[in-house]
């Protein structure tokens, strides 16, 4: 049985483009024992795959030219030879861009359909769920009163910080990169201030007017200019989550700029890389708190679907120009 | 009757010089109830003052033109209207540049003479160890088998640093800028490598090749290039204290570098800012800590004492070209 499949053609030299991926026919292998055939629904597509595809070394191993690109996929079991799911059996993991796939079923985790879309378990209940919750509440420790700037806050992760701020009685400002995002994030999902960062030239100024009491929590997923700006108005014993640096992913030198240290050090603040499975042995924890809030409408889910699988290269391209708000994914 | 004060006669550009300081004659008020008459024995001159000479709002408030240098001094007390001490007390305090003082009794703490010679109370069981202390125990907090460079390794802090991280059953490596402080620290106080970092230009391979397992904790009290250096050698889970940044404080502009937050991204690490003043409540903890290794022989004082009075501005202007191993201080 034959399928198609994506792989890496080229390692991108700056933002990735469309020639940087190759549409491949393949034969799908039968499925053994322990296996199962999946039918992928959703195929997510997130950020720091772009450091995959360069040839370095780092947390997660680089894509290899002409080998599939993985990511996390939701998918339907539509054949199982594994006791531990049976057709019909909705599944979430890390798995190739294929439109079929044969899967080690050691590799998956069942969806509970009952808590929402499955399309959730790349969201608010997937690694990005997870990723906002431990990032702010494990390094930030929010306190009720606390100011929290949160930039890429239209973003996968930014929008579920800003929801958890607000659960925790925070004042909540967030930094996107158009008017329609910055209106959505105060009227949509209770930012106290929303500021469009592609429009003004005094970012620092800019934040300060926003944040009359300082700064005293920043989730940083974009880095460059925007958190130079932002750590101008730390208050003392701030504290910063690095989540992501998606302005950066795409610089073919290393990117200078004002040294940190001076302003950490006057300020007592604390800042800390994460990736979401330092945390693994806390996911069932984080897991069952955002299943509640999502239940007792707290938080909201938020997606910006592609449909086809032949969309999943402009999806991903997407990412560098903000094409989405909330979770970028691909419809099957 | 009268004593000499040094004042701030103007605020530096750059590198402080003997220019910013002024010798003034001043009458020395009557001691009222609660105050005593102290006569110093050892200055303490520390790299934070020079942040204290710029008019900028910062942890500690800016020294006023024509008004006194304040600094932690160890003094007897001459004459005492105060139920606190008497007449033979040796006291620590943040204290004016005077050769004889009128002070608060409140402001003042009793030296015990018999843990070891009162200028310690400037160096191992003052603000020196206190900082070296909390920096190591509670930010980085050192595993056996683990790898800590220290920056400054031969200034104050640094010192204790490294003893403190053997103790705890670290490879300590040390960075500091003369052959002769590179031998004092390897020989005398037990690191294992150091390297003297005004000889080479490739500072990054030198770290490298003295830390084979990479580094799990920098202990940073100079920051710019040699920073840079060790932090592109970082361990995934590192932890990184800043405690000073002497290689900036005399910048005129707005010191610029490759930026970190990439780095501490990839690596999972922490980054904390601290003044020792952030764990005031447990300063007892401290001091009984460093008393007991003082007196277990497991660490040793060091200090590079100018003499007399008028050698303050001195002694304090060579701390920015390195000029002391180990605590420098001034004895009356």
């Amino acid at each position: 049985m034959k399928t198609t499949q994506i792989v890496l053609a080229s390692r991108p030299k700056g933002v990735p483009t469309v020639d940087n991926f190759r549409f491949e026919q393949l034969e799908l292998p039968d499925t053994q024992a322990g296996e199962v055939r999946l039918k992928p629904m959703y195929y997510s597509v997130d950020p720091y795959m772009r450091g995959r595809m360069n040839d370095v070394k780092s947390y997660a191993p680089p894509y290899k030219i002409d080998k599939p690109i993985y990511g996390m996929v939701v998918a339907n079991v539509t054949e199982s030879k594994s006791d531990k799911f049976k057709s019909g059996d909705t599944v979430v993991g890390q798995l190739p861009w294929q439109q079929q796939i044969t899967a080690d079923s050691g590799l998956l985790k069942l969806i509970d359909k009952n808590v929402g879309s499955p399309s959730y378990y790349l969201d608010v209940l997937g690694m990005t769920g997870l990723t906002a919750y431990f990032g702010l509440i494990h390094i930030c420790k929010p306190k009720a009163g606390e100011t929290v700037v949160v930039s890429g806050a239209a973003g996968a992760v930014g929008l579920v910080v800003g929801q958890i701020a607000k659960i925790h009685g925070c004042r909540v400002v967030g930094i996107a990169g158009s008017d329609e995002k910055i209106k959505l994030l105060v009227k949509k999902y209770g930012f106290d201030k929303a500021i469009n960062y592609k429009i003004h030239t005094d970012m620092e100024n800019r934040v300060a007017d926003a944040c009359p009491s300082g700064v005293d929590i920043y989730f940083d997923n974009v880095g460059g200019e925007i958190s130079d700006a932002v750590l101008g108005n730390l208050n003392v014993h701030a504290r910063i989550a690095l989540c992501g640096q998606i302005s950066l992913y795409n610089c073919t030198e290393i990117p200078m700029g004002p040294r940190l240290q001076p302003i950490l050090l006057t300020k007592s603040a604390l800042m800390q890389g994460f990736l979401v499975s330092d945390y693994k042995t806390s996911f069932p924890e984080g897991m069952t708190q955002l299943a509640k809030w999502l239940k007792d409408d707290k938080l909201k889910g938020s997606e910006t679907i592609f449909h086809g699988f032949d969309q999943l290269p402009a999806a991903f391209i997407g990412l560098f120009s903000g094409e989405n708000t909330g979770k970028m994914m691909v419809e099957a």
